[in-house]
């Protein structure tokens, strides 16, 4: 059986929503941020790099949502969640979301990580890149509603392994300074999301 | 035929070597960053993030430096460079190659592109992140030489798409404050890839 290790409030949601959507039998484990539990010794022995999530398989540990979405969708024999049989296909899920990876998911991340990128003391920097997290995450969300959210799902008709990653970001959009008005196929994505029982549920376990 | 752009000195070299690995046969377009041709209308049109590098496929244009490293292995039926077969294995390659392009890569690029972060004006907050690179950096490459790079290649015995990726992050370890002599393992892998015939023709097409 797997365990997923997550946090409210964090990117582990994405995983989570897709351990729901292909049927696993799983076991999830509440990690605290506020008590920073995800620095302690025992989340260390986990996850070496104290990051949401992490993945315990009969296999081994795993960790980054782009590779345990994918990892998620083979295990459980779904394909189709990946357009893994098409090289060009699954390269697209992939480009999307080693963007949400890289792009998206890092710039949100100045807004409240901070110290991962300048002396925790220096205020003054941290105040500085918080106030361009509008800037920068509202420019990856331009790219995402112009070219990239295809409609109605990520890539198209078909829902893949994108859906949830996306969904789970944007989130945070308001928070992130982004008006919700300026990217209607993201609001009317992630509506779409809210109503699908799987996410419901995923929600329901983080929030219980 | 595949059409590589590419910029010197850029995470572009990774999928250029991989090009070389697999014997594809493919066109490698420069783009120079010193007059910022990456922000040129004619590269928007093909990179729309203004980002390199890119590969022109026969089926669309692919972006995102991962996504590129599984298409290019599974365009040219390599599926030892990916561990495909094996899902728990394959989760493995794209964990580390998901870390390498938001953690290690992200935290590098703290050096040279601050204004992604902050406002371009804003020179203390710019040189503050700046002096932090050695430390996240650092921790990076801790990690990776402890936990990570299982030798004599990243996944062990098999040589895989994390082997190019990591190389071509390392040569940058010295600019961004890392001490070599801290990480044995990453510059005795970064050694034998610099031994590689595919290795060799790549960085000298770059450099020509």
């Amino acid at each position: 059986m797997l365990t997923l290790y997550y946090a409210r409030d964090t990117i582990s949601l994405a995983t989570h929503i897709l351990l729901e959507e292909v049927g696993a039998s799983y076991a999830a484990v509440r990690i605290d941020f506020k008590t920073t539990q995800q620095r302690s010794p025992e989340y260390l022995r986990i996850n070496p790099k104290g990051r949401m999530p992490a993945l315990v398989t009969e296999r081994g540990i795993l960790t980054e949502t782009p590779a345990m979405l994918v990892y998620v969708a083979q295990a459980f024999r779904r394909p189709d969640l990946l357009s893994i049989d098409d090289p060009f296909a699954f390269a697209e899920v992939q480009a999307f979301n080693a963007y949400l990876c890289s792009g998206l998911h890092i710039n949100h991340a100045h807004r409240m990580r901070g110290p991962r990128w300048v002396d925790a003391n220096d205020t003054a920097a941290i105040a500085a890149m918080q106030r361009h997290v509008p800037v920068s995450v509202g420019a990856n969300y331009e790219l995402i509603e112009r070219d990239m959210l295809k409609g109605p799902w990520v890539m198209g008709e078909r829902y893949t392994i994108c859906d949830p990653y996306l969904f789970t970001l944007a989130q945070w959009l308001e928070q992130d300074g982004v008006d919700p008005g300026s990217v209607p196929k993201v609001i009317d994505h992630r509506r779409r999301m809210s109503a699908r029982d799987t996410v419901k549920k995923a929600i329901a376990q983080e929030l219980a």
